[in-house]
Formats: structure tokens, C-alpha cells, sequence
């Protein structure tokens, strides 16, 4: 057996220390000098040896990895390393692979490295999935479709809401969620796509459909997400957004884009109501179903594009963990063909 | 049997006609001359004597009458006065009730009075039900309540919108619902009284509950039912109402009040989780469901006000139609004893 | 009033009667010589002046008329006439539009002409409501999709269906459903069209899907309706189809089609997954739920089309009944937004 | 480090051990020696040096701690000390806190004191959580509420219920639940005052409610938990309870003292209903929902003081467990939130 | 036309009158002079003639047919006639059948018979369904099941209940259930043989079922009716009845009996948890479960019983009424297929 | 403490290993050497001493024991081993019982015998639970039913499908399902003598039923499970069973008999409809709810057997667990009781 040792290269010229090796990709006996954040913080325990402590590690590949810190007899100086670290830290920690009970461990013995970096020290990238196409591209069709409304001031606001820098700056790297699906870098974005490229076949299929409005309430159905979830290390809830969630919070931002370009008070009824109905059913957190033609296309986009995303997804991770025929997709509680 | 003669009475000083005799208090025989509103507008027929339609009307009792015009045979002359005839409209008719299949009947012949009044020509009071308490002194109790809030950003936020002079106004007067439960002027302020000694209580029974953020969330609750519900001469829901609904149109008002003020983010998340929430379940239409225990105290003690009035306004109406022990509760879908 | 006399006139070349005017073009006063089918029948009374009966008539227009025939004395022949129509007979009658209570109703005295016609003597055109598209178009749009796939047994699978002259003749004319959405002349093929449409979408948002079996269960997905709805002078569901399904019917159909041309198990169980998991729930009538990401986009596809097309439809026909901005639509319990 | 010792101290005068420390404050590197109960049995292993068994110990604290016991080589004489002690035994035991996977574990090596106690040896106090309000007071408060009745026969009644002093005994100390709400000495009496609380303010809100009926049903509506629940070492539900529940043991009682008291049947039947409605739904275990408004006030009353009470609870052991803003809420399936 | 002249016969020697024809026997033209009970009253009425009133009369046939006085202008005196007539009442009443809107009526002019029997006039037997099998050969059986228990205190409790004669002349006539299902004299007695067959059968596939607690289960599963449901004239549920149930009211019943003959608690607890848990699941009414393998047996018996008598009655008096395949089955919400 | 050894016995004559002792009764400290299957498999770990891995092992008893592997360093070696190895092998393993955590634990040290069996090595006996009946025995009862089937088609239908020999062999040996009811050798066939059985009473209690369709019925409402389950050394769900499940199967292979033998539509509708029906709702995978009382009648006998037999035995196996009065039952969701 060769050991691999896995070095993180201080990039001077940047002043970053970048990620060596994805979690998914560790092997027993790999040597590790990487960057982690820290998803949970399991306590510190004493031992024969003196006092030991565990963290739950991961990165951008979305793999969880134990580690194990055997510390030594001074008890102080353990627990302020350990309370140094926060959860969602990021954290440069030197160690090496073993397996326990079929799972792998990273563990490392006193005086190695385990060390909290600072913002500036690494790159957001390394710690939230990447984006699966280029999001400049995206942002440009993203504005091709606003550019494309005629209605003047839903093209208006629609121009307010997409052309702020800070707003596109934050769209283009935002995710479409914490988990579930389109949980990358731009995910939001190219899932705000998705949903209009359903948009524009349903007007081949109904031209009657009120194109403006239709497209209005794709582009802004999640503007609230921008506000719900929110990106450090990793994707989080924000408490506002577990306590009102990304419906609410995006209506009272859309209420009041239309009330500063004076949308006509029918046009923004509807627009409101795709965002508060775009959930289909109560059950799934919309307070009102989808009442007129355009509300039921943007919530079938919405679940068709969120859906088959997570599907695939999860195809895609469990055949590599299982050579079955199925896995067992809880949240689902069904059973998900794999081949 | 005595016929008695029921007549509107124009009081020539105030300009108005007066409602003489509630749509619940007439009976078989009488004359009528009185005004009502129109709820349905049923269509003209030919008959062998020419041209005649039929409306429902109604009045502050909740009761309908249908009402049947026998015109003459001049058909464009029917037509006019039944087109001049909108849902809402207030209109004054001369007829005599008649029982038809067991129930009555309000019917007329040409050339009897039927005459659409102008706003200022009645008193909205006879087509709403009225107030059950006082109005004024139930806002005096309203405001005590703002009063005693303590935090110092709620207090001025509560102060703000409850001595503004013209929510003050609607408020007083509105409605809590259409039809369910407090549909009757100052039923929202009523309503929103008994929430408040729900609330009083549970800190009673609770010492640690958090008065402020409660009593604010209490007071403020209803708040998306001043656009929610409109009061012509009778109670309808708007049309931002019905799509949007008073969650959201009161978390717009909120969030917007709250950030005038500049409360405190975590005050201000509370407060639009309890608007929020306050439903209790995704199936009663709240997106979120109640997730802390001020927000528990309001969902329930919403529940308590709303039910135990509808409950109680159901077996009161039921009774003045059987003696029977029990009457079914259609939307409860469950037959309720009456004694 | 100026009445508008209708004649059904009878085509001497073709030996066929031809519709006049549609069920919802009919106008109080208008005379009437026209031919409709019978929806139901509602038996046969005495009066005064002898004995009369009750139809409820229908056409292509989908709107019913209630029809009252007042016969003569003789009990045996009024009988007899009305024991000679069944429901979905063609009928000729005369008469002349009245309305009682709102409603318009066609009315005849004795000897007013009550005519069963044959098949033959009139189109069925006009009594299923006409395709929205050209059917043959259509059709080829259909077999361009079938020639794109690649995949061999699955090709020679799908040619062997579509090509079939029986089945495309029938195929071509089928409508989607009884009353909900599609339910037109080529409605199953305009619906499958649409159906495909998504798919193609989604294979452009996913390249990784697998366009063969995705294509092959949505030109397949709603076969079973071949055998569910029959088309006599209006849209019913066959005792089958009423018994089984039609996606056990396209079950047995397609199982036995994939045995014809040997198709590998592993794409014959996807395929007939697909048809058996399309309406995503059990409690949709679904056995199984999707399990892979080809079934996922059928279901949310055939969703899509279906519900859109029912929005719009219903849309449609309320505007037509009402000026309010909402109606109920009984099945969704829920308001729809007009306009 | 400190390590503190724990001294159970025998109190001679009174015969009883008494418990020192709550398993909620011990901690790593304590030395033990206390009483606690048994709540699971975990079998006995053999290791290198012998035999060892382990035990899941608790106290009023409702926190538990794992307990392994090291015996030596003579299996025979572990097995006959592991078999003297039943799930509920109340147990002295002496060892040492130790650390494992991040939860304490208390371990002792033979010949440490494990030694089973008799009834009489220890208080009950130390092993249901204590009482939050004084029960005498309360039971005072429980009496006035009673007195206060009017309707003679019901007063009656009532007075043989909870003037019996065996019952008065019994449910001043009987707790609500078993885990969820009130689960304390006296927390069934504090809860049914909560009720009353909320009975009284519903009158002040409504006052043509039956105050009598209402009153009784709040008294009775949970006595049937005095089978229901049996309080040994720890609160555990009985056989009869889990098989029949407390609505139908309280409706089997209440029934029975209706008769012994002569009360009308109108009013027995009315009593029974809000035992048997009061958990407001069948799928809480009600088979009639509440069909008058006084059982209305009852069922809402008593979810009003189970819930909060219940969330209340949640967010102060959470706030010992975690700094996070929310915790999971298992049974509730959503995040609560703790600041 | 021959119009059938059917006269209500007075037997003198009986001092009754009989029930002569069943309304699902009536026909258009028949002159009718029979007894028939009260199921609605309609109200008084004005017409040219004078007053007139109208009831819904039926049968033991379980058929209604509508009835119109058409009294004289003396309207104190038909209000008089209307008032001495009670829902339940039987009344003796001569008319003639006509039919008004495909619905067969009857009507009569004054002076025609209107009169209210007094009880022993009439035969119950004519106003609720016969039975279909011997109701002494029945009982028979199930004394014969009673007599197989071999536990000494069940066969006590047993005997005690169904030789008391009292209410074995109750249980021998009772009917199974308002409308659903075994809704005839003796229902109640072969729905509870029927369940005892199926527990028979039970016994025989799974012979480590516990034969005496599942038989007296069985027996006594639905005791509970004889105090729900009230047979007058018709099948009434009684004001008890809807308020606590048959489940309820058995279990207070049984649980006396129990207590009576020294019933273990350990078979008492299982007997009363049948009864709890004989409908399955709370949402059709058991506050608990079965939950153990008897009472498992009880619930399906129970089901199999009911359903298929439910849906055989609802095939064979559909077929009356229509010729079609299918019938829709509101309560159930699906068709049931009718040949 | 005596150490019973037990052997693999190699019966020469036969050339297979037969099951010395099922893995139920395994006690602490036996040796072992016998056969197993493998359920899972759980990976290989590096330890102090070398490597070693784990598997899961069970046998007819449907218990399972862990079973630990402690190679030596040779790391090549023992991979290999471990890849030998699959799911579903029959292996023959030597090793000793210790107990781990209260839990048995079988392991063994290098160079102990792990041997992947060939078919024919082993009896598949030894890995299914057993019959509970003779299977020959009971298939001649199924035979009988078949013979007493009076309506001709049905008749040779019947008789073609299990006097085929194949077919025949197969089903005296299917099992009822993977692991809920009837999971053993013939379990299959016994569950549908129970049904038989539930049916014949019926059609005792309700003798309109039309036996011959019911009878049908019930004998083939599971055939789809041939094809839906698999028997290797256990039982499995195959592919296209969890893809289309039995209901499809069992259709697609009936409607094609039915077609064989020119079985007149409206029975082949019949039956068929009992075959999608006999789940009864849609919620548990039927897409037909049973729509004529056979189908009524084979939904209840399917559910009574198949939930008595599930919840019998887990009553017994959960006495071999624990002494407690009750035992939760995690797909019920509710507490079984024991005693």
C-alpha cells in the first residue's frame, strides 16, 4: 500500500491556502494537510492518554468526515483549542486516514496542525458546490428574458431588481437550496432558468398566456432566497428565513419594488400572488393555491425543475455508494431506481 | 290575519331612508316598503303578463329574501330598471311577502317603487350587523393595551399605527370576517380584545412569556384584514384579499412599519412569525407553524375567539329555524346540539 | 324582439342533418329546427293538458338545455316517443327558447317534430367539441417524434403502435379526457404532443436523461384512454375503463406490445413503470410513485399540460357566465381569477 | 481538576436515603454515591476481566445516564445482582463519571455498593420532577372553583369527587403526563386550574355560556388520567390506560357518579360529551369533536395550557443543550425556536 | 289507465290499522288511503284556495314521497291540522299520487283524512324494515355462541346480559344502524352473528387466537346501539347517542357488567379495548387501535359485515332506479358497479 | 459455563452442508460452525492486528447476528476474501458467540473456515421459514376450490393456470410477502386458502354474492407475486415487482388468460377489477377502490388474513425479546400487546 500525502499549498502570491483533496476523494492511510469547515463539534473527552476531542468535517463535496484530535494531558490547553472553533469554521488540520466500523476517520495526534483561518485565508469556492454552468453566461439570458418583457413597468422594476450590482452579484453565486436541489454556486440562478424555459414551451403550447406577468413571476418567484438561505462556509438557514420564510420575505420585497415604479394594482395582485402560490399547495407552504393559468405554470415549472434536479442528484451520489438497484430516498419514502 | 304595513320612513333632515323591519322580522301577509341591498342579481323572464326578474336581497339580519319584479310588456323598460340594479347597490322596493315552497318571497308589480339609492341616501349600519359592545370603548381598551408594552421600539411601532386617525377609524368598524365569525362592525377590534385576554391569562398562568412581543403580535394579528375585507353595504373580500390573503398583506405592513421604526431584527422576525404563523397549520394557511411559545399563545387564542363566536352565533341563528336538538354544521361537516 | 328562426337543414347530397347553432349561441325567443344528443332523460308526467316528458340536451359546445315536450291526451303515444330516445341519441326536434328561473329552455307542443336520426344521418363533429389543432399536423409531429428515437426494439416497439392505420385513425380523433381538460376531437393527441414538448425542455436543462425511454413513455403514457373513453355522440368512460384504468389497460397493452418485439426486461420495466407511475401518486390513482428522473418529467409534463389546459378551458367558459373577477371551480375548491 | 465527591447520606431518624445530586449536574470526574431509578435493562457481557452489565439510570431530573457496572470472573454471582433489579427498582449505586462519545457514563468497578432500595427507604420527591406551585394552595383554588358551581345536582357531585379524600390525595400529586406537559407532582391539578383560567376569561368574553357545564367539564375532563398514569418510581402509563385511555376510564367514572347523584340526563350528557370531545379531533383520540360551544371552550382551553406549557419546557432543557437559535422538534416535526 | 284504489283497512279486532301499500310500490294515478310516518315537516303556505301544507312521508320501504294538503281558506284551522302533526308521528292519510318534475307526489284537497294515529293503532313493523332472517332462530344462535365460552366469569357476564329478557326483546329487534348498513328489525342481532362467523372462520385459519375473549368481544362489540339508536316509528339516533357514541356508551355498560361478575382486569382490560377499537382507526371513530391480534379479527369482522351488506343493499335498490352500469355512491365518493 | 460445540455436518451422500442450529437459538459462548446467508455486507477495517471485516448473517429463523472476520496484515488476502462474498451468498463460517452490547456477536479469527456455498451445496429450506402446513396438502384444497367453480370459461381458466405443473410447483412454495405476513414457504398458498375461507362465510352470510366471480378471484389476487417477489436463499423483491408491483403483473397475466380462453368481457372486467382493487384504497397501491360487493368482500378477506397472521406473529417473536406487557410497533406506529 502507498501512502499519498496530501499537502495544502500555501498559495503566497494570494495569501489563500487552497483545498488539496475533496472529502469524497480520501482513501484509508492517506496522509492529510487540508482545509475543512466544521459542520458539527462533538465535545471533548478524556482518555487514557489525556484529553481528545471530535469534529464533523466536510467541504464543497458535500461528504461528512469524523475527526479525531488525541490531545495530551493539559486539559486547559485541549479545551481552548477545541472552544477556538466555531461550527462553520474553516479550519486547516493535518491527520491521517484510518477506517472504523467501515467508516472513514481523519485522526491526528498532539502537536498536529488544527488550525481556524480567517476570511481571506481560503476561497468560498472550495466550500460550496461549484457552479454547474458558468453564471455569467447564465446572468446574460437571465436579462435577455427581463429585456424580453414588454409590459413597461413590470420591465421596469424587473430592470431595478436585476440590474442592481449588488443584487447580481449576489444572484449569480446564490444557491437554489440548502440541500435539496441546485445547491451549488448559481444554483438559484440556473434554476430560475429552468423554470422559464418551461415558461416559454407552456406559451407555445397556450399562447394565451399573459407572457409578461408569466415571466415577471419566474424571474422574482425566489427573490426571497436571497434572504432565507445564506452562504458562508456552507448553506445555512437564516433565522429570519426559518421564521417567515422565503415567500414572505419576497413579497414584501416585491410588494414594495411595485409600489416604487407604481405597478398597477391588478398586475401586482397577480405578481404577488405567484410568489405566495408558487408552492402549489398549502401543505407545501403556499397560503394560497395557484388561482389563474400563469400562478399553475410557474408552480409545475417550479416542482418539474426542482424535482427531476434532485432525482438525478440523487442517482448520481448513491451509485457511489451502492452497486444495488435501488436506494431508499427517505425524505421521499420511496425506493429510487439507480440503473 | 292582520296585514301591517311596513314603511320607509325618508327623514328629510339627515336626507336618508331608514330601515324599518329587518329581513328576519317579516312575515307572510306584509306590505313592505324598505330598503335592502342586493346580493344576486337572478335574471329577466318573459311571463304571460310580460317581463319580469328576480333578486336576493338582504340586509344587516344576514337573512335573504328573494325578490320578484312582475314588469309589464314593455321589455326594454324592465330591462333598463333591472340593468340599472348592481350587486351591492342599495335599493329601496315596495312589495308584499308571500310564502313560496315554505319560504318567503318578496314580490312586486309595476309600477311599484324600485329605486336604487346613492350613497348618503342610508346608513351603512343597516347593512352590516351592528357592533356587539361599544366601539369607542372597546378601542379605549385597544389602546390600554398598546399602552403597556414596554419596549420601547414596539411601543412607538404599536403607537403608530394604532393612533393614526384614519386606521383608527377603520379599525373600529371593521369587520372580522365575511361571514364566519365576528362578521359585524368592530368585530376585528373584538376579536382582537379576546386575544388579548387570552394572552393576559396564559402570563398568568406563564409567568416567563415574553409580554411585549406577544401583546404586539396579538394586536397586530388581524392587521392584512383591513385590505383583506372590504365593507360596502355588505362584507366581501378584495380582490388582493383572496390572492394574496391578510398574512401576507399584513406581514407587507408590518415589515415596512417595522423598519420605519428601525426594531430590532430579532424583534422584528418574532413579530412577523407570530402574523406568520398565526394560522397554526399549513392546512389552515399559514406557511410557517407556530415556533415559539409567545406564537404558540396567539394561534391558540385566535382559535378560542373565533370558534367559540362562530360556534355560539350558529346555535343563536339555529334556533330560529328548529326545535330540533341538533343542527348540521356544514363546513364542521358535524351536527351541533342546540340545547 | 325580432325572432331569429333556426332550421336544421338537411344536406340532400350527404343524406346528413347539420348542426345550426351551438346550445350556447341559443337566445330566449329564438325558433328552433336543430340537432343535439341526449344527455339525459327525466321521465314522463301528466298535466292538464295531457302528458308530457323532460330531456336534458346537449352538442359539441358542451352546454346543456333542458327540453319539455307538452304532448297531446294520449298517454300511449307520448310514452312511446319517449321510450324511443336513449341517452346519447341524436335527435332532431323543433321548439322555441324560453327561460324559466334564468335558464333558457326549449320547449315544443304537439305535433312539434321529436326525430331519433341514425347514425349516418348527421356528423359526429358535431357533437364532441372540434380539435384545436389539425389532427393530421399533429399526427406527424407524433411520428417525427417516434423516428427520433434510437434506440432499435423501442423504435420498431413505437412504429408498430403508431403506424398501425386502426390504431392511428383512432388515435387521431381521441379526446384527452371526458370533461376536465383535452376533451376534444385529437384532445389525446394534442395532450401527448404537449406532453413531449416538457420532455424535450427538460432534456435540454438535463442532458443526462435518457431521451429514448423518456420519449417512448410519453408517446405511450396515455394509450390506456384508447380503451377508457369511447366516443359516441358525446365522451363517456367505457365499463373497462371504469373497472380497471387506463393505466392498467396501457399496461397490458404495452407489456404484451414489448413481448412482440422482445424487448430487453430492463427497458420494458422502465416503460411500463413510466405508464403505471404518471399521475405521481397513489392517491392520484398512481401504484407505484416515479422512481427515476425519466418518470418524473412524464408526471410533472403530463401534469403541466393537463392542468393548464384545464385552467385555461375553465377560464374561458366562466367568462362567459359572469362579469365577477372570480368563480369557483367545485372540483379544485378554490377560486379561480378571471380577469 | 476537582473531583467532587457525592455523598449519599443515609438520614437515620427517618429511615430513608436521600438523593444528593440530580443526573442533570453531574459531571466528568465526579465521584458518585446516590440514589437514582432504573429505567432499562441492558444485559449482561463478558470481557477480559469478567462479567459486566449495564443499566440506563434516571431521576426527577428527567435526564438519564448510562451506568456500567465491572464485575469480576464469578458470572453466577453478576448475573444474581443483575437480575435483583427491575426497570423501576430504585437503586443506591457508587462509582464515577467518566466521558464516552461525548455523554457521561457512570462506571463502578466490583465490590462497589449496588444495592436495590425497599419502599420506604426513599422519597418519591426525588424522582418525579417536584411540584412548580404549591399543590395545597392549588387544591384550595381547585375547591373555591368547585364551591363556585350553582346547579345543585352537578355541585354534588362534584363535591363527592373531590372532597373524597383518597382522589384529593391522589390527584393533588398526580402529574399531566408522562413526558410532554406537566409531567411534575401536581401537574394534572395545575393544568386542569390552567384550564379553569381559560373557562373563566371565555366567560368574561362570552357570557351567555352554560358557566356550570363548562366548569364541571374542566374539573373532569382529565380524571380518568388517575388510571391512566401510575407514578412508582417514575410516571409510567398502565396497561388499562394504554388499552382504553383516559377519556373512556374518566367517561366510565363520570358516568357512574352522574347516576349515584341522580343528575338529568340532558346534563350527564352534556358532561360526558366534554370528556370525550375534549381532545378536539378523532385523530387526538376524540371520537366526537366538540358539538356545543362549551365543550369548544374545554378542548381549546386545555390545548392552549398543554402546549405552551409543553413549549415552554422544550425551549428551557434545549437552552441546556445547545447555543444554536433553533432546536428540532421531533414529535412536532419543526424547529423551535430558543432566543 | 286503471287507477288502483288502495284502502287502509281497519282491523277492528286488532284495534290497528295495516299498512297497505309501500311507497316504492306507489304509482302515478293511484288513489291511496294508507298510513305512512312523518320524516319532514315543510311548513304552511298561502295560496288562491287558501292554505296549504307540506310533508315528507315514508315507510319501512325506506322511500319518501313528498305530500301536499291543499287545505281551504280557513287558515287557523289548517295551521291547526299542520301543528297536531310531529316529526315520527304515523298518520292514516288519503290523496292521490301524481307526479311533479319526474317525482311522484301526493296530494290531497281538504276534507280528505289527515289524522295522527296514537300508538297500538299501528303495527311498528310496517314503519321500519322486517327482518330478513327469524329473529328467535337468530338469537338461538347467539345464545349458543354465549354457551361455547369456557371462561367462567365471561360465560357469567354473558348470560347475565343477553338472558336478561328485557333486553334480549331489545337486542332481537334492534337494528344495526340508522341508514348504512343491516337498517331492519334484527339488524343489529345478525350483523353481530355475522361478525361471530367470520370470528369462527378466524379461529379456524389462526387456532392460537384466544377463542373466549375474541367471541365475547364480538357479542358484545356493539351493545352499545341499544342506547345510540331509538327505533319510534324509524330509526332515530338517540341525543346520548350522538353526544358519547356506541363505543362510549358500551364501554360504560361493559364495564359495570365486568365489575358486577369479578371480571380479572386483565380480561376486562382486553374486552373493553374491542369495543374501543372496533372501528380501527380514530378518524372512523376508536380512540385507540387494535392491539392485539383479537381485537385485529373484531375490527375486520366487524368491516367485512357492514361494507358488504352496505354496498349489496345499495346495488339492489339502485337497480330500482336507473338501468345504467354504475350508480355513484356519494358518501363513498366512487361508482358501484350494478350488474 | 459448558461451551456446546456445533458442527457443520457435510451429508456425502448428498453432497450438501446442512443447518445445524438456527441463528434464534445461538446462546454466549457457543462455537459454531454452520451455514448462513449474507445480508449485508459492511466493509473491511484495518486493526491493530491486521484487517478484518463484517457481515450480517441470518438464516430461516429471520434473525440476524453480526459476524466479525479478524484477519491478519496480509491486507491483499483478506480484501479478497471479503470480495468473494455477496449479498444473498450462502457462506459456511466458523466462529464463537460472544455478546457485544447486550447484542450477540459471531467472530473468528484467521485462519477460521469463511466458504462461499454453491447452489446445490445447501438446502434452500434452511433459509426460508418454513412452512407452516404441508404445501401439497393445501394445494389440493386450492384445487378443490378451483373445481368447484361452476361458470365453464372461468372454470377451464382457472384450471389452465394451476394444473400447469410449472406454475404449480412454484406456487405450493411462494411465500406471501418479503417480510410482513405469510413470509414463508407456502405462504403464499396459505394466504389464499385464508381468503378462501373469509369468503366462503361470506358468501353464507350474503348468499346473492355470485360465488363463482368471487372465488376467481380471490384465487388469483396475488399471482402477481410469482413474478413480484424472488426466493434465493431469502426472499426479495424482484425488479420489475417494485417497478410495476403485483397488482400490474397479476393484471397484465390474467387479462392474457382471460383472452385465452375467450372469457366474456364483463367477467374478464370483473375480474380483473378485483385484482387492482384488492388493496382497497388507493393509499395503499390500489388505483381502483373495490366498486361491487366480490371485490368488497375479497379486499376484507385479504386484510384480515394478511393483518391477523402479521400482528400474531409479531406478538411471538417479541415475547422472545422482552417481558414487557407491550411492544411498539414501528410501520403501525401503535403498542401490540404481549399478554
Amino acid at each position: 500500500m502507498i501512502f499519498r500525502r496530501v499537502i495544502a499549498v500555501f498559495l503566497l502570491a494570494m495569501g489563500k491556502f487552497v483545498k488539496n483533496r475533496k472529502v469524497s476523494e480520501l482513501r484509508e492511510g492517506d496522509g492529510v494537510d487540508d482545509i475543512f469547515f466544521v459542520k458539527f463539534k462533538k465535545g471533548v473527552s478524556s482518555y487514557v492518554g489525556g484529553f481528545s476531542f471530535e469534529l464533523t468535517l466536510s467541504d464543497a463535496s458535500g461528504k461528512n468526515i469524523d475527526y479525531k484530535y488525541w490531545g495530551g494531558k493539559d486539559e486547559i490547553k485541549v479545551k481552548a483549542l477545541y472552544d477556538s472553533i466555531y461550527p462553520d469554521s474553516i479550519v486547516r488540520v493535518q491527520g491521517k486516514i484510518s477506517s472504523y466500523k467501515g467508516r472513514f476517520q481523519l485522526s491526528a495526534n498532539e502537536p498536529a496542525v488544527v488550525e481556524v483561518l480567517r476570511e481571506g485565508q481560503y476561497d468560498d469556492a472550495d466550500f460550496v458546490k461549484p457552479a454547474k454552468r458558468d453564471v455569467d453566461t447564465m446572468y446574460v439570458e437571465l436579462l435577455r428574458a427581463v429585456a424580453s418583457v414588454k409590459h413597461p413597468k413590470l420591465k421596469v422594476l424587473l430592470e431595478g431588481v436585476f440590474n442592481d450590482k449588488e443584487l447580481a452579484a449576489k444572484f449569480k453565486k446564490h444557491p437554489g437550496a440548502i440541500t435539496i436541489h441546485h445547491n451549488w454556486t448559481g444554483g438559484l440562478l440556473q434554476h430560475t432558468l429552468e423554470v422559464l424555459s418551461y415558461c416559454a414551451t407552456s406559451l407555445e403550447n397556450f399562447p394565451t398566456l399573459d407572457r409578461d406577468v408569466m415571466y415577471a413571476g419566474a424571474l422574482l418567484h425566489d427573490i426571497g432566497k436571497l434572504d432565507e438561505l445564506a452562504v458562508t462556509s456552507r448553506i445555512k438557514g437564516t433565522k429570519k428565513g426559518q421564521l417567515t420564510g422565503h415567500l414572505v420575505l419576497g413579497s414584501v420585497f416585491v410588494s414594495n419594488k411595485c409600489d416604487e415604479v407604481g405597478l398597477e394594482e391588478t398586475v401586482k395582485d397577480k405578481l404577488l400572488h405567484i410568489l405566495v402560490s408558487h408552492h402549489g399547495k398549502p401543505e407545501f407552504g403556499s397560503p394560497k393555491e395557484p388561482m389563474f393559468p400563469e400562478a399553475v405554470v410557474v408552480y409545475y415549472a417550479d416542482e418539474l425543475s426542482a424535482k427531476v434536479a434532485e432525482v438525478l442528484d440523487f442517482v448520481e451520489d448513491s451509485k457511489l455508494e451502492t452497486e444495488d438497484d435501488f436506494m431508499y430516498h427517505k425524505r421521499y419514502a420511496k425506493n429510487i431506481l439507480l440503473k
